[in-house]
């Protein structure tokens, strides 16, 4: 098979027509056509060989991943995900594992309404990079910024297991499949950041670890955050641990996809609501407030501070 | 310096506010504005070192050339290059250098008008992966699709002197510096394309081989075509290698980001005034036709065969 050869097959798995693509793959560049009334988001983010996978990992799963955290990207700004770009290396003679990336990204574009639109091949080390583009109504994306002192901090689902999985597989065990599915397979709260539009002040998704998260949006809206460590939800696996070690895993692993997200007070209401309605865990675990930084407060209502606050790739 | 800090940095560097955009780099995904009755384009290329560039090479060039092969994509489409997200990686000591490839991408950008809009940073090999972003009137871009038998072949510009460059370095000399300057810095032809909307039948920019692109150009608009040897233009640089050398760089070289199109017979007056109106050699070396491939005719009138005619990068 050639690079050609490839491209020309990953265009017959792209089903056509796809609504908004007047051009797929194929040409120089996609031709997209974004509805009146909506605003264009776009994203980008990349899965490096040995940094964010292992490349023994099935190639599946990492093409699975590289759409999944760039969707988790347009579930943090309420946007509609539409169209991706998909560039992709291996060494010259893997173009198998390409392929099979490919498909991974394929088979949960199809799940979640994206078409594949455009990207490249080239020989390099194991490396998916995905740009994300989606559509959410005129002047209502979900921004970091719109936090207020008073408002409600709230996490979906449950964090720490993927950095419980990561830490087994580094150690050289075998991770329990739960823990191992929530890092390979993590799934984007697509319908919760649709949700959250008009009613969320502020959302982030947590790639680089809650903490880390929480402080980009306090940050971002120039106040601060108080995290009540006993309010964090633990999933039954992280439950046994050390209450230290569970913590650290909790605030600072990183590669959860949760969303993170303020509510004013007055809403708590519509998010119960939205909880039971998505069948998906919604946790108020903190609260905004003026002293800039993100605050910890142990159960015994002391200050804590965590070892690491979230991943840093350059320090 | 932390990625945060960089981050931090790239952000004051680009100039806002910008048209089009709603919020640019530091949230999830840029929020952009698409203007009524037009469409979006998306193209995303990669460079990758010792693949596409030297590791050797100065940054700030590696980060422009990312940033001009995309562009020409949209030069290829008649499109109005608007917004740019840039992924780059680099060993983990190397933050300066992902710096300065930044730093070259932010000054092509403001010399086309582009506004980087997001993009991410990771440890790895050096590489560097953009997604551009345009737009064009709606129904107006221009497809490789389009070209009918009868339809004159041109090429803008001179092809080669990159695979010229190129070739020299690979044997360890020094290449003149002009053709150095065509493979490291090369001008994508964005007000060429935009002219050529309503103009042209088909379009392609020259990245893969000359032969190559027009064979893509062919396939796509169920034809065939036919090139002049004797026809090609040819820079002062290459006139002095024996013919057969010249005619594999101009045709099968690649990395020249130079137009080929094709324009219906009727339209070469207006072909010659846009030469003249750009300053830009607008070449024609021959004519579609029905036959599918594309074949070359030598200065005596016989067929000639390339050896190779065009990048491939997993054979």
């Amino acid at each position: 098979m050639t690079e050609f050869n490839l491209i020309e097959r990953l265009r017959q798995w792209v089903s056509m027509p796809a609504p908004g693509v007047v051009t797929g793959i194929g040409d120089d560049a996609a031709v997209l056509t974004v509805e009146p009334g909506f605003e264009l988001l776009a994203s980008s983010d990349w899965l490096i060989g040995e940094v964010h996978f292992f490349i023994t990992d099935p190639p599946a799963l990492v093409g699975y991943k590289a759409l999944a955290v760039n969707l988790s990207d347009m579930a943090a700004m309420g946007a509609i995900p539409r169209w991706a770009l998909l560039n992709i290396s291996a060494p010259a003679q893997e173009l198998k594992w390409i392929e099979e990336v490919a498909a991974g990204v394929v088979e949960l574009a199809e799940q979640e309404g994206v078409v594949l639109v455009g990207g490249d091949t080239s020989v390099g080390q194991h490396a998916v990079s995905v740009t994300m583009l989606g559509l959410v109504e005129q002047g209502r994306a979900l921004l970091r910024s719109g936090a207020k002192p008073g408002d409600l901090v709230v996490v979906s689902g449950k964090t720490g297991e993927a950095a419980y999985a990561l830490e087994a597989i580094r150690k050289g065990d075998e991770p329990p499949s739960e823990a191992l599915h929530r890092l390979q397979q993590p799934r984007p709260r697509i319908a919760l950041g649709r949700a959250l539009v008009g009613k969320a002040s502020a959302c982030i998704d947590i790639s680089d670890g809650l903490l880390a998260d929480l402080g980009h949006i306090a940050t971002a809206s120039s106040c601060g955050a108080t995290v009540k460590l006993n309010k964090l939800p633990t999933s039954s696996l992280l439950e046994t641990l050390p209450a230290q070690r569970r913590w650290e895993m909790q605030l600072g692993g990183g590669d959860d996809y949760e969303l993170c997200f303020t509510v004013p007070q007055d809403r708590m209401a519509e998010l119960t609501h939205l909880s039971a309605q998505l069948n998906l865990e919604l946790t108020v675990i903190g609260v905004m407030d003026e002293e800039p930084g993100v605050k910890c407060i142990d159960p015994a209502g002391r200050r804590w501070e965590p070892r690491r606050r979230g991943w840093e790739h350059f320090e």
